[in-house]
């Protein structure tokens, strides 16, 4: 089906409200969540709605959290999202890091004890918008394992730069750091098709096509799929994202971060405070005046859009260029969901006794 | 052959000082040569030293650099290198990262007007001296395509972040952006053997794996080789690597970025000056206490250490580690040399009179 982005958001909206979050809350969270289905990124977006629930069920999600900023610099930060929605703990945090910028040139905030937070991009391009360069990355659930390992040590760890542009849309940079986003293996595993060889590998260390080899003890593999292909390259980035989103900020970090969903229970050792996140904003005038920059970028852009196509087809692809495409499309069209979603959102519905999406 | 770290610091010393640098660039300059020489990373050492040599004929290299800040606040700072040494410019602006961090928790400093700095490891490993995070990168010659294109429009452009540790070495994440470093590459062309497919591609924009292929309008393969495996993602880091080295700065970026090899003219219509390179450094304990982030980075290594096997024989290589055994090694039995280099050393001895290496 295919719905309105205010049936969505008011929907959405409702069901945080439910969980007892305030009126404030609710809405920013349905704000991430919605942007994500808006700018196509479907896998982070209203589809884990339920998840978030299911959490809050287990009381892993605290509704009413008390956040706080529990160290501090002129230009750095730890704040301490007390088990909040990770969509409500990193906005928090990245006003933090723009408001010290904006004194300083720079802010700097690692965030624990939050949970998932939606897309990356949604927290950088807050920056953005302040003629920022914005920064944003988080742990999560271990399902990647790291080059010649075939235990699942990492999440998918995704990291995020964006930056504005003048004429042109802001480049974005929004990755996971394996070589497939788990989104794309959830598409297959619905699909029942097979996927390439370098997403994963099954138990015992092999290249597999399985997209069902998860359950069966396989792993993710790392940007780079194998050794050979710089596979220890997004073993790296990965490491990084999880060393600046827990080892600095006080959460769990590698093995420990706690699952996202909720039938498994997270570590009962843990070695930190929920998951991390760690997100930075650097003002552009900082370095040189905006309209140089951004008069630069567009340059830049525009001469990486005329780059010599192999396909007459196909051209260069800015990064954030596709989502932007399915956030206008989108906004005049509507979301699409799959039928799994509106079952999923009805079974909420249900059980907190709001009104279905027809 | 195999020739001690102090006989060639004190030859590569006697280049430098040869080219007319002061004796402070030439001992900072043949350090971080000889540096990357001693971590196993001989691509980047006094092999290159005949390149630097090279550029300086054609005036293209600045001997006695007048390196000034352009653009400031209290967190941020925009280097102009004067055209000298990347070697000398690059732990300049990393000095001004590391004084800003001191009194404001982190320091970010963007370079124009440089050349190539070597290693990125060597300039983040400053900060890590001082219980910094460090954080280095540089735009390089233009050698790699975007995904979808068989256009040279990005160098292999490297990013490094280093983390101090406690009782284990720092975590030192170096990596080139693309799926395999040229440096690989002109290993293999030496070698005369074939590269693995994802490497590379031909004029045509298939891929090959003849190493020669760049010489025939064939260009690198951003990391992830392909759209299917996340090349985009490869291409994006390379894209955030040029944008924060030379878009932010004011130096040269995309294919405009000069060429290292003096045979091949920059560009006649620049966008910037020189090439870029971008330095960071935040203090740990602008996060928490120095000794609290040292134990859990030791218990994240030894834990990363201990993850499961696919090879018993090989366990997982926590980043920084092969380089740094490889100092070890090094500072004992010396640094080895293949003749290629020995004599592109003793040609350079020639031209300026000094004694050549035995």
């Amino acid at each position: 089906m295919i719905i309105s982005e205010s049936t969505l958001r008011t929907f959405t909206q409702n069901i945080f409200l439910s969980m007892g979050c305030s009126e404030e809350h609710a809405q920013l969270a349905a704000d991430v969540l919605i942007r994500s289905d808006m700018r196509g990124i479907d896998s982070h977006g209203v589809a884990r709605l339920s998840g978030y629930v299911r959490l809050w069920e287990k009381k892993r999600i605290n509704p009413t959290p008390n956040i706080t900023i529990v160290h501090e610099t002129p230009t750095t930060a730890t704040v301490d999202g007390d088990a909040g929605l990770g969509l409500v703990v990193a906005p928090f945090a990245m006003k933090i890091a723009i408001e010290k910028a904006k004194t300083y040139g720079s802010g700097w905030v690692a965030v624990r004890n939050s949970n998932h937070f939606g897309i990356s991009g949604y927290h950088a391009l807050m920056a953005v918008e302040q003629d920022m360069i914005g920064y944003a990355m988080t742990n999560a659930s271990p399902l990647v394992a790291p080059t010649f390992s075939n235990e699942r040590m990492l999440g998918t760890n995704p990291m995020c730069y964006a930056f504005p542009a003048g004429n042109y849309p802001p480049v974005v940079v929004d990755m996971a750091t394996s070589a497939a986003a788990n989104g794309k293996l959830e598409i297959a595993q619905r699909a029942g098709k097979a996927v390439p060889e370098g997403w994963i590998q099954s138990a015992d260390g092999s290249f597999t096509t399985d997209p069902h080899a998860l359950k069966t003890g396989g792993s993710l593999l790392p940007l780079g799929s194998n050794r050979e292909h710089g596979s220890h390259k997004g073993f790296g980035l990965s490491a990084t994202v999880d060393i600046l989103s827990a080892v600095l900020s006080g959460a769990n970090y590698g093995p420990w971060v706690p699952p996202f969903v909720s039938f498994l229970d997270p570590p009962n050792d843990p070695v930190g405070l929920g998951i991390g996140h760690f997100l930075g904003a650097m003002r552009v005038d900082g370095f040189r005046p905006v309209d140089e920059f951004k008069s630069n970028m567009d340059n830049w852009i525009s001469r990486f859009k005329s780059a010599s196509k192999i396909d007459p087809g196909q051209g260069v692809i800015i990064p954030g260029e596709p989502e932007l495409e399915a956030e206008k499309e989108r906004a005049v069209s509507g979301i699409p969901l799959v039928d799994a979603v509106v079952a999923d959102l009805n079974e909420l519905a249900d059980r907190f006794g709001i009104e279905k999406i027809q």
